[in-house]
């Protein structure tokens, strides 16, 4: 999606660590207008996929979401992040490994609000190493929800993660590719 | 707002502890097309105010910000909540006291995406004790920004916050106005 490049070439700032701070567009101020855009382009990539329900994961992932969730007329349901075990039976429960504070955590949703009958589209702002989605898939899993497929904002295509779950027959689209990054610049794949 | 009233008395469910119970519709699972009549509304109700900035704090605040945002064609910031007070100078930070988990959190929002400049609209789910409003009101005093008003998708009337702020002069809107509630029901200010 150009508006995306555009818009990383021009705010994204690379630091070391292979990490990419959009803070000024996408994950903590957000650019409205680029944030319409965005989700008018996931509701055209997965239009006719007979997608119910979007999941996402707190916090970043929740503008995208509910945006995209407006454009298709679908429910959006989001995960919230524990640190503890401490959750009841009323809740499909996963753990998740954060690289970037280098803890696990836990990520649950309500029984209530996912099931067999939803075909769902996981929607999140990066894909990096792919482990809060496999945590997302997992949480479909138990629920014996169908995966619609991956909707992301950003992926740092270098990680080969996005390109494992493609190979595994996944429709994983992502508005924006990055191939390689370094405080030299940014390319991405064409 | 007609639609948040009447979901409110379908699918909310009052707990003890004064506690309305949403996450079917609002902030766990979103009804997208309720969500999408709820930006509309916002910004209906504060149109030709001057709003440059939504100002909302992580993480159920974030859809309805960023649907509102969208809406009025401004920028959307969310607040990030933080257990230790290690924050750097590069973010301004106050102190919310949360009655649910009985706790202090540090809320802080970066010095590059708040200034002087901005005219802000601040969005949240709930106004039950106004904590976390007056939070976010600090932060824009501390980048010296106007406050342009509140929206509130479900206000607990019977706490007074929410008069006291209109007391103040504050532009103060509610979606949903809720005067009184218990397990016999739901009675909305008029």
């Amino acid at each position: 999606m150009k508006q995306m490049e555009e818009m990383i070439l021009r705010e994204g700032v690379v630091l070391p660590g292979e990490i990419l701070k959009v803070g000024s567009f996408l994950n903590q101020n957000i650019d409205t207008t680029l944030l319409g855009q965005m989700a008018e382009e996931i509701a055209r990539l997965f239009e006719g996929q007979g997608v119910t329900k979007i999941l996402t994961i707190e916090a970043s992932g929740i503008a995208i979401a509910a945006a995209a969730g407006i454009a298709m007329g679908v429910p959006v349901l989001f995960a919230k992040k524990h640190k503890t075990s401490n959750v009841d039976g009323s809740v499909y429960s996963t753990v998740v490994h954060s690289f970037t504070h280098n803890e696990d955590y836990h990520v649950v949703v309500s029984r209530d609000y996912l099931s067999s009958s939803d075909k769902v589209l996981l929607v999140d702002d990066f894909l990096a190493n792919g482990k809060a989605l496999a945590g997302l898939m997992d949480l479909c899993d138990q629920a014996g929800a169908e995966l619609a497929g991956i909707a992301i904002a950003i992926e740092k295509c270098f990680t080969g993660a996005g390109d494992r779950l493609r190979e595994q027959g996944i429709k994983l689209e992502s508005l924006a590719m990055i191939e390689s990054m370094s405080e030299d610049g940014i390319t991405f794949r064409s």
